[in-house]
C-alpha cells in the first residue's frame, strides 16, 4: 500500500476559487493500491514550503503530488521541472512579491520532477481528457512549491517522489474572461485520479513522444 | 405550455462525435413550461433544412433551435444572424461542397434570430457557464439550416420563434488537438437547458451589451 | 483609370493610434490603373456614414473600401457582408452607445460585400502575406459604415463596388496586450495594396475554398 | 569594444526557411560598443553545439547569443534557463530523435543564463516591439543549444556571458497556418539589435516584473 500526499492552493489573485483544491477534495481516498491524503496549502512564499514539509515529516507519503491552477492552460499539464527562482508576477496571499530571488542558496538550480510524468499524461488522455508534460511550472508558488518538495526529497537522500501538477480555470471563472479556455470540476478531478493512478503503477516513466514544443 | 423543437448534427469532418446531438439526447422532456422534442439532422446541404422543416410541419412547435458544433470556440455562442450563402471548407456528408452559393433564391440577404438570444447568453452566464453573443454562424451547414428555419418562418408569415446555439468541443475531441478549447458534455447539456429556459420565459429580449467585437 | 476612395478611422478605445488610417496614409496616389483617394473617418455612429457618402457624391469613385482595426485578428480580413444592427461594446469617440439598434429602417437585413473578395484575399496570401475572408465585421462602427455604403450604393442603384478590410493590431500596440497578434504597419499597408490591386483587376471574383470556418 | 557572437538556425520541420538566421544576417557589423560574428549552425542535436563551441574557442567572445525560432509564440522571448534534457517531438535535420536523453551526463540540471534578460526585454519593448521572459527554451535542439553554451562556459570557468533569444514565425510562414502569430522580419532583426544593446549596456541586469505566467 503506497501512501501519497495531496496538495492543493487556496485562492489567489483575482479569483475567489482555486481548482487545485477543489478538485483535491473530491478525490477519494484510496486510488488503486494507494492511499492518499490531503492537504490545503497557502499560496505564500516560504510558507507553502513549510506546510507541505511538515506533512511530509508527519505523514511519511511515498509519493508528494502537488496541485495548482495554470490560468489560461488548456488542458492538464504535468510538469516536468522546478527551478530555482521565484520571480512573482503578482504578489502572493501575504503580501510578498519576490523579484529574481534563489528559493534555496544551496539548491541546485532545478531540480526534475522524479514521477512518471509521460505515463501520467497518457493514462489522462487515455480516458479522454487532454493533457501533456509541460516544461515549466512558472515562476511564482507553484514552482516554488514544486522545488521545495523536490529540494527536500534531495537532501533527505529519499526515495520519495515528488512532482507538480497544473489544471486550467473551471468554467465559473472563465464566464468573465471572454476566450479563455476552461475543464470542468469533475474532469479535471478524474484528470487527477488518472494521474495518481499512473503514479502508483509505474514504477519506472514510459519512453513517449510529447505533442507540443513549448 | 410550449412547444420546443431542437435539432441537433450527426457527426462530420475528422471527428466521430458530435457534441451537438449528444447534448441534445441529454435535455429532459420538459423544461419549465415547455415540451421538449428532439430530432437529428444530417450534415448535410438541402436535407438538413428539408427534415427539420417536416418535423416543423409535423409537430408544429412554438421554438425551433437548431444546435451544431464550433470547433474552436471557447464557448457556448448564440447566433444572432443567418446569412444567404452556403460555402463550404470541407465537403458536407454527403460530398456535396458548394462555393459561395445562395441558399435561397427568393431569401433575403440574411434573417436575424427572434429568439432573446441575450436572455440566453445570460442565464446561460448567470448560472456559471461562459457563453456569449455571436455574430457569425459560419457559412457551412449551420448556418444553412438556420437560414432555412427562418427563411421558413417568414415565408409562412409564422409567430414562431427560431436561432442557433453553437457548442464547442467536448474534451475526448481535444485529446489528439493540442490547444484547442473545449466544454463538458455535461456542462454543454446545461447550458442548452439555462438557454431554452430563457427562451421559454422571455417573450421578449433583455437589452445587454456583449463583451466580445469579434 | 478607375477611381478608388478608401477611408481609414481615427483612433477609438484604449488606442492612441489606428493602424487602418496609418495604412491608408501610406498607400501611392496609383494603384495598377487605379487613382486613389483616401479620408479619415470618425468612429463615430452615423456621422462616419454621412461624411463616406458625402466625399462618394463629391469625388464619384467606381470603388470604396472602408478600412478598419480588429484587434486580436492574426490576418487581414477579407470582410463578406454588413448587418443591419449596432450593438456597441464600447462607446464610440462621441460618447454613442446603441444596443440592437437598426442602422436604416428602410435596409435589407444585410448587404454583401460585391468587392472581389476572395481574389483579394488570394492576391494577399500570394504575396506573402497572411489573409482570409471574414464572414462578420462585428456590430461596432466598422460594420455599420461598411452597411451604411453599401446600402448607399443599394439605394441609388449604382454600379459602384464597395466593402471592407479588417487590419490587426500593429506591434506598438500588443506591447502591452499579451499574447495579442500584431502585423507591422509595412506589411498592412502591402497587404490593402496587393487587395486593391485584386479589386482593379478581378471584375468577377474568383471561386476558392477559404480555410477557416469561423 | 565587446566581442558578440551570435548563431541562428537553418530550417526545420515544415518550414523551408528560419527566421532565425534570416533576421542574424542582416544585423550590422556593430552594435553600440560591440562587434558583431555570426554564424549559422544546423538543427542537429551535438553537432549544434560543437559547431558553436568551436567559433567560441576560435574566436573568444564575451557574449554568446543563440537564437531559434518559436513558431506560435507571439512575441520575441528571452530564455530564462536551460535544462539538461533533450525530448524531441520531431526529429532533428539529421534524422536523430532523443526522447528524455540527458544532454550532459556531468552537466547540472540547469543553467540560468547570465544575460540580463529583463533589460533585453525592457529595451525592446521600449522601442515598440513585444518581448517577455520565457521559462522554457523547450526540449528540442534550441534549449539543447543554450544549455551547451551555458554548460561550456561553467566547465571553463569562463566570465563569457550566454543566452538565447526565441522568435516567432514571419508573416511567410503563417500564409497556410490560420490563426498563427507572426512578426515581419525587419521588426524581429530591429527587436534583436535593442536586445543585443541591452547586453552590451548592461552588466547587471535590471529588476522588473514581467507580465506572463506561463
Amino acid at each position: 500500500m503506497k501512501k501519497v500526499l495531496l496538495t492543493g492552493f487556496d485562492p489567489f489573485g483575482e479569483d475567489s476559487i482555486n481548482p487545485s483544491w477543489e478538485a483535491v477534495k473530491e478525490l477519494p481516498d484510496k486510488i488503486s493500491n494507494g492511499t492518499i491524503k490531503i492537504c490545503q496549502v497557502p499560496t505564500v512564499f516560504d510558507k507553502s514550503i513549510e506546510e507541505v514539509t511538515k506533512m511530509i515529516d508527519k505523514w511519511d507519503p511515498d509519493i508528494i503530488i502537488c496541485i495548482g491552477q495554470a490560468g489560461g492552460r488548456f488542458d492538464i499539464t504535468i510538469e516536468r521541472v522546478a527551478i530555482n527562482i521565484d520571480d512573482a508576477r503578482i504578489a502572493d496571499n501575504e503580501g510578498k512579491q519576490p523579484i529574481d530571488r534563489t528559493i534555496k542558496k544551496d539548491g541546485e538550480p532545478a531540480y526534475f520532477s522524479n514521477l512518471p510524468i509521460k505515463a501520467m499524461s497518457k493514462n489522462i488522455k487515455d480516458n479522454g481528457l487532454p493533457a501533456s508534460v509541460s516544461n515549466t511550472a512558472g515562476t511564482f508558488v507553484c514552482n516554488h512549491i514544486m522545488y521545495g518538495v523536490l529540494h527536500y526529497i534531495k537532501q533527505t537522500n529519499s526515495t520519495k517522489k515528488g512532482g507538480f501538477i497544473h489544471v486550467p480555470f473551471i468554467p465559473s471563472q472563465v464566464v468573465t474572461k471572454p476566450n479563455k479556455p476552461s475543464m470542468s470540476l469533475k474532469d479535471i478531478t478524474d484528470a487527477l485520479y488518472y494521474a495518481i493512478e499512473a503514479c502508483i503503477k509505474n514504477e519506472d516513466d514510459i519512453k513517449t513522444t510529447e505533442g507540443k514544443i513549448f
